[in-house]
Parts: structure tokens; sequence; C-alpha cells
């Protein structure tokens, strides 16, 4: 078969800035305008120059990308000629090799949302494009709500698309503006177009996830003809978001038939940067990333049930669609009640631990669910498992011992008659038959208290003698609580994540009725980790 | 046309428990089973009897739910008869009305990963079977890998699907096991299947969102024929999730084809719960909701973009694919200070204020708006919010002051040698000019220390002089923790639930960098607004 050229044009400077709470700073933007560079997309739409101040400075100093740099603004507006529409003439300015106007074709939104007659739409469409084509650019028409309105009045909805064609528009883009269009009917409204006379090769497909199938219209789009694919990175864009290319890229390299049938710019070498591309864009808003993803999650290749676990040790491609690496991401075997015996074992054998006793394996396991059932979670927590393993098979060292603690918690009036609280924490350790006791203040980086548990870890990890050395790059860099059983009776669940000087990053769980208590056990879990992993002397208690 | 029955099978409490993180406690199962019954369910899954305490502990209580209430489990082993494997008798002993077992249907898993001939895995399917429908159960074939199988050997898949129909399954359940297939082949394989004798009213599907495609996937099934569709609350499920229900329902209820076509068990009213239901589950999971979640996420009606916003003040239909109260959600436009207050005006009155100045209202609106910035959030704490807004316009009456607390956590070993904890709280309020100083240990019902919160809780409520009357019915039902910035110095935000002896339920907020802190403040909360609203007399402080 001959391969054809599939067309990847990439929104998230435009429609990805939709999303509610996303505003892109003109730095940002260049970082990501880099990225899909680097991951090789056809097209870059970087926003809509003079609609907003960011966009503007963009404009002014665009990034210099292999990838078609694309301006983005709407046709002429009624009453004026396309030469003297200061809206179009801002977009035009920021002299862009490609440009994309978006405009109506469904009836009701002329005559309703714009307030002109139908004439006067499809000739503002008509004289817009020409206007852009006789500047030698590169034209793209963005046919808004082009599923609505051709199910409203189809006659009319191509008869815009054609007023745009034959104006020289490179492509025509099908927009499913509201989300709302299914892919069996994105498929037949394609072919539809394609036998009015527009072609495959020049149509392109803008969709939306408001049904959660905006990736599955995009391919119902591609199967019925069409030859561009409009998306933003992780999904980003208004409400629902819009087609997710680190969705569809994989697809279309990966899959059956796309990959047999087509060429894109992104290379298999450019792929393995999908997850690092994706976990970018998150940094870059502060999002945490969705583990559940498609290919770049970091759960899209965890295997959690039992069965599935032992038979991915046999062979992965028992429970994997594709290789992870593939894509940049990685298998996940995270261990938890679902896990059997195999699984376990492999598990350990990573952790450096050699079990050859199946007894000792069942007896891990049963204590593991015994644990799960109390609230502790192993999911995410694998520091906290490889130590209850280590105890339950005798492999655990003795390094010290916790004799007691105390934190207090104390809100006053200051001297100026203002509140203020003050946290405080006392722990005394047993190492090697000498008490060292410690005290802290809960304490911030700004100097305001960091409460109870702040004031703990900094008492734990303030003198634990000839173990001190290999604890001072430890850093609590997260913290998370979630109560296990609803109601005042409840069990709290705490899971801390310390990162150290070699880049190492662990998580630990303590569960207890005191939400002090559960997090005291999983600091103390993150310590003996960190001994061990370093293979600190144990020095026992006495 | 005659309308069909379309049969909707929940998963939530089986594969949705796959997801990596979740893990239910039983009484958790129960909530959810009981809203998804609410909502209309024809099947709940309900987990694997035996296969982890807390399913076995659930299936020995099992909820009592109109829909039908489902076991699963697996296809018996081989070597021994139906009757003799241990795995299957204990599925069987939940004595549910509906068994799920998932078996081989791809020649390479009968070999690879079980490790038996292809015919020994037909027997098992076959037996199986026999064996659970003449104890007179209705029976599920979980046909798993079987799109990837009947692309490797079709005469295979379908020989096993038959095995299972012909001993008497009621529904044979196509599973896309590894999600990597996509909606063209799924409706192809599903036509395939109906032409070899399995009629779609018999066939159910069961898809993983690997591709993105596990709502489009679902649909192409039922577009050929399929009549059961299987899925989860929010698309939980292994790794990239399940086919999400929460998406699948508006769109089999709301959209066509399938509105004209199809009945299913949920009416509009109970589609009207959608969101509560979805929140519900991410309020359990304590996960962060999915803003751009189709129907359901808070952001599947906000309007961004200025061309749209202004479009939907003229008509809404002009950028939404449905009407968001339809699944119980919401339109959010970006709004002017004047829509603003005018939205708060009618938001305190519900709450009993009536509040005409509007430049007050501004000043609402501004610090709410602050407080937002901290880390306060007041979707839920609607107590916390109506405190706010009553401190603001100068209608909160002064009932007491909180002088001073101390909250003290103590671990150390008893006279046994064993670890204990112990906690600790003393209070001191000024009601009038009076002082009262409380003390109270955390102490749950069975005795156990009940941490930091707890002893606050009933040291603060211990004497509260002339309210004490009117908060003794106060319960604290819910407690709720979230960091609102990463890290060491992140800000903790607490919420907090009470409810009253009159049935009334209540969320207030508190955020401080100290957690016991946050605690109190919402604790505090929680008693202003039970005074405020049962019309207690202020007596102030000195």
């Amino acid at each position: 078969m001959s391969r054809e050229r599939l067309y990847l044009f990439d929104t998230t400077l435009r429609d990805g800035q939709q999303t509610q709470g996303v505003q892109f700073s003109a730095p940002e933007k260049h970082r990501i305008a880099a990225a899909l560079d680097d991951l090789g997309v056809d097209y870059i739409e970087g926003g809509w120059p003079g609609a907003n101040p960011t966009d503007s400075e963009f404009f002014d100093a665009p990034p210099k990308t292999r990838a078609t740099f694309t301006a983005f603004g709407m046709t002429k507006r009624s009453g004026r000629s396309a030469e003297n529409d200061d809206v179009l003439a801002t977009v035009l300015n920021a002299g862009t090799k490609s440009v994309c106007l978006v405009g109506k074709t469904h009836d009701f939104h002329v005559t309703t949302a714009l307030g002109v007659t139908l004439e006067e739409n499809v000739t503002n469409i008509a004289q817009s494009f020409a206007h852009i084509v006789a500047q030698g650019r590169e034209a793209l028409f963005d046919a808004e709500h082009f599923f609505d309105g051709y199910k409203s009045n189809p006659d009319y909805a191509l008869e815009c698309l054609h007023a745009a064609y034959t104006a020289g528009a490179r492509w025509i883009v099908l927009c499913d503006t509201n989300g709302g269009t299914l892919p069996g009917e994105v498929y037949q409204i394609t072919l539809k177009v394609i036998e009015s006379g527009i072609p495959g090769s020049h149509l392109g497909i803008h969709t939306h996830d408001d049904t959660g199938n905006a990736v599955a219209n995009s391919l119902a789009a591609v199967n019925a003809g069409a030859r561009q694919v409009q998306g933003t990175l992780n999904g980003l864009g208004e409400r629902c978001g819009n087609a997710n290319l680190t969705t569809l890229i994989p697809t279309f390299l990966l899959k059956e038939p796309y990959a047999s049938k087509f060429d894109t710019g992104v290379t298999q070498d450019a792929l393995k940067g999908m997850v690092k591309v994706s976990r970018m864009l998150d940094d870059i808003l502060n999002r945490v990333p969705q583990r559940a993803a498609p290919y770049v999650g970091a759960s899209a290749f965890a295997h959690k049930a039992g069965l599935h676990a032992s038979a991915i040790l046999k062979d992965p491609t028992t429970y994997e669609h594709i290789v992870p690496e593939i894509v940049g991401n990685a298998r996940i075997v995270p261990m938890s009640n679902q896990a059997g015996t195999s699984n376990l074992r492999s598990r350990l054998s990573d952790m450096g631990m050699d079990v050859e006793d199946t007894s000792a394996l069942s007896r891990v396991l049963d204590r593991i669910k015994l644990r799960e059932a109390e609230g502790y979670s192993y999911d995410s927590a694998q520091a906290s498992f490889e130590l209850e393993a280590r105890r339950e098979v005798g492999q655990m060292p003795s390094f010290f011992d916790v004799e007691r603690y105390r934190a207090t918690v104390e809100r006053r009036r200051d001297s100026r008659g203002r509140m203020s609280h003050l946290s405080e924490a006392t722990v005394v350790v047993n190492i090697g038959g000498e008490r060292h006791l410690s005290v802290s203040e809960g304490m911030l980086e700004d100097g305001a208290d960091g409460g109870p548990v702040n004031a703990l870890s900094k008492a734990l990890a303030k003198d634990l003698g000839p173990y001190q050395g290999l604890i001072e790059d430890m850093e609590l860099v997260d913290y998370k609580v979630r109560i296990t059983q609803g109601g005042t009776e409840a069990r709290t669940r705490v899971i801390i994540d310390h990162e150290d000087g070699q880049g190492r990053r662990w998580s630990t769980v303590g569960v207890s009725s005191n939400i002090i208590d559960a997090s005291f056990e999983a600091l103390l879990d993150a310590i003996l980790w960190k001994l061990v992993r370093d293979g600190a002397h144990a020095l026992g208690a006495q």
C-alpha cells in the first residue's frame, strides 16, 4: 500500500489556553512551542494576535520552528472590507506563514450569535480567505459548529466550506465545537463533505471531549478521508478539552490501519519523548499528571490484579497493548492485596532481597493483606512495603529504638493580642544502649509554625548519633492524609514522600486512629528505609 | 421504532478496585453499592469472594440491592472438577443471584499464561458454566482478551464463547482486556460474533481506555448489536481505567440514536444525580474530581473564551451540547462584578441573610476570593462560607472567645513493654466574661486513643456553659485533609462534616500550616454555625 501523509496541527497554545484555570505566559509558550517542534507536529497554532497582551507579546517575538507557525483569528465582520477589518489586520500583521480563521457554518449561529444574514456570512468567509491568500499565506478555515450546522442545514453548511475552499483555503477544518457529536455521525458527515467536492487531502478535524469521544471522533474523520488532525497536549482545551495528541500520536504511529498507511512528522525516536512532553506541560501548569492517561499516564502500564501481574512476569504482552518504553513510559507492578507470590518474589528481588522459601513468601503476603485490611496501602508506599517484608522474613536490621515521643500544639494570644500557634516535639531514641533526647519546634523556612508533624520530623532527624551523616540529605517533599473509614472513629492513613541527595524518592505509610501517630510511623519508616538502602551498620538498642 | 432494553453492568467495586492506589473498605463498598442502586444500573459486581479479606467481609454481609448483585471469579482450573475447585466454590458460596466468571479465549494466553491445552480450556469453560447454571444462578462469561484472541485465531475464540453460551451462560461479555483495540475493529468483530450464532441480546462489552477509546468502543459494540455495557464510575479501573459509566449513561439517555432506541434502568430523574454520584466516589477515594470530565466535570460547562461567553448569554445552546442541569451540573461563565453580586445576594438570601448594600456584597466577594487564594475552599464548606459572609457584613453574633488551647500527643511503652499512644487537649473559652477550662483525652468508643483532633473536639464541646444544651446533639461524621501546596511548607486544608439531632449535615473548613490548628478552626466554625442556626443568644466575651 502506498503511504499517505497525515498532518498534525497542535492548538495547545490557542484552544488549550481556553482551559479553565490555564493562562500561559509568553516564555511558557516558547518552551511549549520548542517541545512541540521537537516532537514533530506539522503546525503550531500560537494564539490570537491582538486578543490579549500575552498573545501579542508572543507574536512580537515568535518562536523559530520547523513546524508551520500559525496565527488564529476570525473571518472579517460585516460592514467593512477584509482589508479594513482591524481585527483581521492585527492577525495578518503577526506575519506568520500560515493563518487559521474561524467562521460560522451553522445557520442558527449566523442569525443568533452574529446577527447577520446567511448570504453576508458566506461573503465574509469568501472575502476573508481571498484576502489572506492574496498575501501569500497558507490559509486554514476552522468551520465552527460544522457538524451541528450540517445536521441543521446541510446545504448551507457545505456552501460555507466551499466559499473558503474556492477562495483558496489550503485546509477546511471540520469543527465539532460543542463536542456533542458521536463517532458514527462524524464519519458519515465527513464522507458527505468529500462527496461534495472537497478532497480529504484538504480536510482537517477538530474535536472536543464533551462525550468522551474526542479521540474516536478524530479517528472516525481520518477513516472517512480527512488528512489533518487538530488537538492539544494532554487534551487541554475549552470545557472538557480538545482531542488529546498525546493519545492520538502513539495511536497513529503504533496502531493499524494507521501505522501501515500513514506517515506523520513524528519519528519513532521522538515518540520516546511523549511522556516527557506530557509531564513538562503539567509541570508548567503546576498540575498533578493524570495517572490513568492513555500511553503516558504513570498507571498506564501498572498491573495490579494478581492474575495480570503473574502473567506479565511470564510475558509482558499478555496484558500490555504496546511496549511501554516506545512512548517513554515504564511498567509498574504494584504490591497490594491483589497480588500473588510470583509477583512478590520478583518485587523483592528488585529490592535486593532473595527469598527462596515459599512459606516465607506466603507469610509476607498474608501480612501485607492483613495490614491493607487495617488501612495500610502499599501501592505507592513501596519503601514501607520493603521494610514490612524484611521484618517478616527476618532481614530487617535493628538500627535504633524509639522509646517515646511527645508532640504539643498550643494556640494562644500573643503580646499584641493576636492569636498565634506553636508546635513542639520531643523524641527519645536508644541507639546501641545510649539514649538520645532531641527536641524541636515546628518551624517553616519563613519562620511560621509548621505544625506537629514538622516538629516531630525535625526532632527525630536531629540526633541519630552515628547515623546522622546518612540522613542529613533527606528532605520531606510530600505529605498526604486520608481517612480510611468514615466518621470520628476513623483510622487515618498518612503517606509521606522523601527525597535524598542521590535523587532517590521514596514513599512510606503509617496508619493509626491518631493522625500524629500515623505520621510518626511514616516518618520513622522513611529514615529506616534510607539506612537499609545506604547499608548502615546496625547498632540495635538495649 | 420499538424500544429495546440496554443493560448496564457496573464493575466499580471489582475492576475499579484494580486502579492503582484504590482500596475500598467494606463500608465504602456498601455506600457505593447503594448509590449505584439509586442510579439504576442493572448489575453491581461486588468483587471476588475469597480473593482478599475486604471482599470476603463484603460478601459475608452483602448489600440489599434492586440491581442484581454479582460475584466475580474465574473458570475452574484444569485437573479438578468444577465441583471440587475451591476457588470457584468460594465464589459460589457467596450465594449471589448472579455469577460472572472470567476465562481465556485467546490461544496464546491459554498456552502461555495458563499452560494448558486449547481443548482443556474449552472444557473448563463449559464445565464451569454448566455447574453454576445447575445451581440456578444467572451466569456471565467475561471472555478475556476476546478481541486480541479473535484476531489471532477467530475459530478458537468463537469456540470458547459458544462453550459458555451452550452451557447456559446468560451473557457473553466481549472483553478488550488490554485496551488496545480500536472502535472500527470492535464493531466488525462484534458483528462476526453475532453472525456466529450468539444473539446481540446475549452479548456484553467490557472495554479499557488504553487508547482513549473505552467509551467509543462501548458505543461501537452497541451499534453492532451488543445489549449489555460494562463500566465503572469515573472510569476507575486497571491501568488507564474502564469505560466510564458517568459518560456513557448520559450519552445513552440523551444522544441519538440511543435515546430513541433504548430503555435502561436509569430514569431522567436519577440522571440528575450523576454529578453527585461522581463526586461521592471521589470523596470516598479522597481524589480531586477531574474538572474536564465529560458531563460531570466542574469545567464541563465552563465557557472561558470571550466569544463563547457572550454568545452563551444570548442563548446557552450556542456552546452547550446538552442542558447542564439534566445531569446535575451547572454552567460557569466568568461573571462581571454585577452578575457576581446578584448571584451572591441570592445565595445569602437562601441562608436567611438579607443584604441590600451592594458595596457590602462586593466586600464579601473580595474576602471569599482572598481566602480561596489562601487555600480555603467553600464549594462544599457552605457553613464556613455563611459565617465568613456574616463576619464581613457585621451579622455574626459574638457567642464566646477561645482564649487558648493545647493539644498533646505522647507515645511511650506501657507497663507490659508495648508501645501505646495517648492524646490530651485543654481548651479555655471566655463566655460573657467567665472563663471555662476544659480538658479531654482523645478517646474512641472502643477506648482507644482517637488522636488530638478528637481530644480537641471533645474538650471544646465539654463545657460551653449556657450553650451546652444546643451543641450536645452534634456529631462529627467526616474529616478530610488535603495539602493545598506540595512539599513540607504546604498549607493544610481540613474539612469537617457534622450532623445534629435534627438530621442537618454541615461542612466547615480550616486552613493553616499546622494541621491541628486547621482542624481546630473547622471544629470551632461547626459549633458557631450550629449556634447561629439555632438562634442562640449571644453572650460575647470580655
